[in-house]
């Protein structure tokens, strides 16, 4: 295909969609990428690199020429260059900054300032604002021409002399207006913005509650300074909710297709290494009680499946309590209700739970106490371990730790040693009924 | 405030976004909303009911005449009317379908037959669509007649005499086109769309890949059918990345800011129960070694430590592979890769984490050959576990089960029993090497 019909190369892979020419490309031996590089322009090099991940960017700036990759940055969208850009290192920025236009260049630095995941670094700058005061004939001229290079023409937002934000109109209502009228009388000014500090989740959970299609980004004094798109937005959804999925499996990024085996073993052993630690603890506890494990060796047959036990329903109260503090549910419903009901739900299932495996024991065992025994440890271990993994995350978020860090297996090492401690505790209690 | 002042409330209550008219809806006492619905119109409640969650909207239209809930019914579009019909009960939902009118009615049942979670299911039929023999000045005065109507009027699909779906314009290149000239002229011939039957969140992961928003439906001959536009893909987005999570972590639904106890209970116990079971069998497992168990006592500290990072790394193996199933980067690169790989991974954090308790042991307990034993049991525990992680989500894949169903529980209860069988294994096979 590419050995030397290029103009028939380059007509079939233009026609493409974007997102498919990224998948072309990431294939490519780097000697092909170079002859890409030589035979497209910059501006159709940027589509392809928004829809290329994030990640993995990297590699192809590098081998560019660098006047090429500062032309490809500066045909980029502002917001989608700023995110590359956050992935490579600083002096390559800086020095692609310098052999780029002062405006694009300014545009971009002014970006990079703002937090990650705020709505400063997710929002663009390329958009078309209208005046109030201009009539909806002129507008729709405006646009007409500013079309090309606007993120969305769609949702316009309208700002006074001050360049601050005063109403949003759609384009469908544009269309419907009579000519003459200005927009000020056109537009809606119940328009919701969202200031650029503001958190990208909970921007996406407002895009889509409201049903927007875009958002327009203020500063503290209400002047306009971007918008965020939905398409931005659902990148966004996609991310915090592997990246919750993530935290709950305990692994720092559940997202490598192209990881190779030591990139994967990278990410999960510190978590790993850490678990095994606290894992050793609970070897310790149970090691104090050695004496009556000597004496009734049988105890030790029922340590998984109560320490288990008390992990499952640990990792499901916990599931609920950080979803629920992601979408603010629970903020609004107040934390002691929460914690109440927690406590409640982790009664029932521990007493159905007792009662079945007391049951289970003394069947098979024909031991009475020691199914008494299990079943209560089962009972106590199941209530306080809900109460412990719904109690963790909020206390996290109150301390303004992201609560989703308290994942999955931290809560079930925490709840197998509550669970061991309640049941040798029962045991040796009662050691002489058992006995 | 409706303390008899109607016209104020009215006033005040419409001039909110739907989605806090849904929230403040919600508050109130039933007697407040019975006043409601007599002082709205059904298309007001309609923009209300569109916005309060699926699963909660039963009583209020149970509460409402039946006429007036059948009202608003016709008002919504098709497909959130068919999303709350799916959660009402069968009965119920023809009764207010003979009340409706024959076109009404007609539109939600054709939708009603769709299996749920696939295109048909979620697209609407409120859309506009255009000949391509029109001209552009036609259309434009068509889509300002049709916009109030239509669920979204940015991109515009092109059908020939037969329906069939030949090509899209957006609202941006018809404005910027000529009005002379014809719809098959301005529009782009390279139109993506989806199969009726295609399942929602491939769906989803193509509007995000691609930036679309809106996606055509279409039938086995390429007649238009509906369109599923971005604001239903968020909710899509949401309702799968909340099922993955729930799945991770055994509960049916995470999703119930308003259950109380008993529901709450009622969706972990059945997985609890089941995790019970398989927890015996590891029990009535390590029962087989209670010889062994009463020669070294000291054995059974060591038994939630292997069991518990089996189910961690399990756990973390399964996340990966769940989530490259469902975003489809696993079918790309080939299962054997991904199997080889994790194994990979499995080898590398086994071999680290087993040297490191080692260690620990040796120091711990004075006992040389108990630390080499439970080192030995870590290491293959994880590189069985990491292996069984992601396997089993595999398979489940291919048998077209679910993966998500093999939740984190599940892995970890079988891992526990693995992880158990290998430490004794060894441990009886060395026992002369540890008393």
């Amino acid at each position: 295909l590419r050995n030397g019909k290029i103009d028939q190369f380059r007509a079939e892979f233009l026609e493409l969609h974007p997102y498919d020419q990224a998948r072309i490309f990431e294939e490519l031996e780097e000697s092909l990428r170079q002859e890409i590089y030589m035979y497209v322009s910059p501006e159709e090099m940027a589509d392809v690199m928004e829809h290329v991940d994030d990640e993995e960017v990297e590699p192809y700036f590098s081998e560019m020429d660098p006047r090429f990759a500062s032309d490809v940055f500066a045909e980029m969208s502002s917001d989608d260059a700023v995110d590359i850009m956050n992935q490579l290192d600083k002096d390559k920025v800086a020095s692609f900054l310098t052999i780029m236009e002062q405006e694009d260049a300014q545009e971009i630095k002014d970006l990079l300032h703002y937090e990650e995941k705020t709505a400063g670094s997710i929002m663009t700058t390329e958009y078309v604002s209208l005046k109030a005061s201009m009539k909806v004939q002129e507008a729709m001229n405006h646009l007409r021409t500013e079309a090309p290079d606007a993120e969305t023409i769609y949702y316009t937002y309208v700002v006074d002399e001050d360049k601050r934000l005063v109403g949003v109109i759609s384009l469908r209502d544009l269309i419907i207006s009579e000519p003459e009228w200005t927009i000020e009388e056109a537009m809606s000014d119940r328009v919701v913005s969202v200031s650029v500090a503001k958190d990208q989740e909970e921007i996406a959970q407002m895009m889509r509650d409201y049903d927007f299609l875009a958002l327009p980004v203020v500063d503290f004094q209400d002047h306009l300074l971007g918008i965020i798109t939905v398409d931005d937005i659902m990148d966004v959804m996609d991310e915090e909710a592997s990246d919750d999925y993530s935290k709950l499996a305990a692994i720092s990024d559940v997202d490598g297709p192209n990881d190779n085996a030591f990139t994967s073993a990278k990410k999960r052993l510190p978590w790993l290494i850490i678990l095994l630690f606290l894992g050793s603890l609970t070897a310790s506890l149970i090691s104090q009680f050695e004496e009556q494990l000597n004496q009734v060796a049988i105890l030790a047959i029922f340590i998984p499946l109560i320490a288990g036990m008390a992990g499952n329903t640990g990792t499901q109260a916990l599931a609920v309590a950080v979803r629920g503090i992601a979408t603010g549910e629970i903020r609004k419903q107040g934390k002691v209700r929460m914690m109440f009901r927690e406590a409640s739900t982790g009664l029932i299932t521990g007493v159905v739970c007792g009662l079945i495996i007391m049951g289970i024991v003394y069947v098979w065992q024909g031991n009475f106490f020691l199914g008494v025994l299990v079943g209560i440890s089962i009972m106590s271990a199941l209530i306080v371990a809900t109460i412990a993994g719904s109690f963790v995350p909020l206390i996290m978020d109150r301390l303004n730790i992201d609560p989703a860090v308290a994942s999955g297996p931290f809560i079930t090492t925490i709840n197998d040693l509550i669970s061991i401690l309640i049941y040798f505790g029962m045991a040796s209690a009662f050691m002489n009924l058992l006995v």
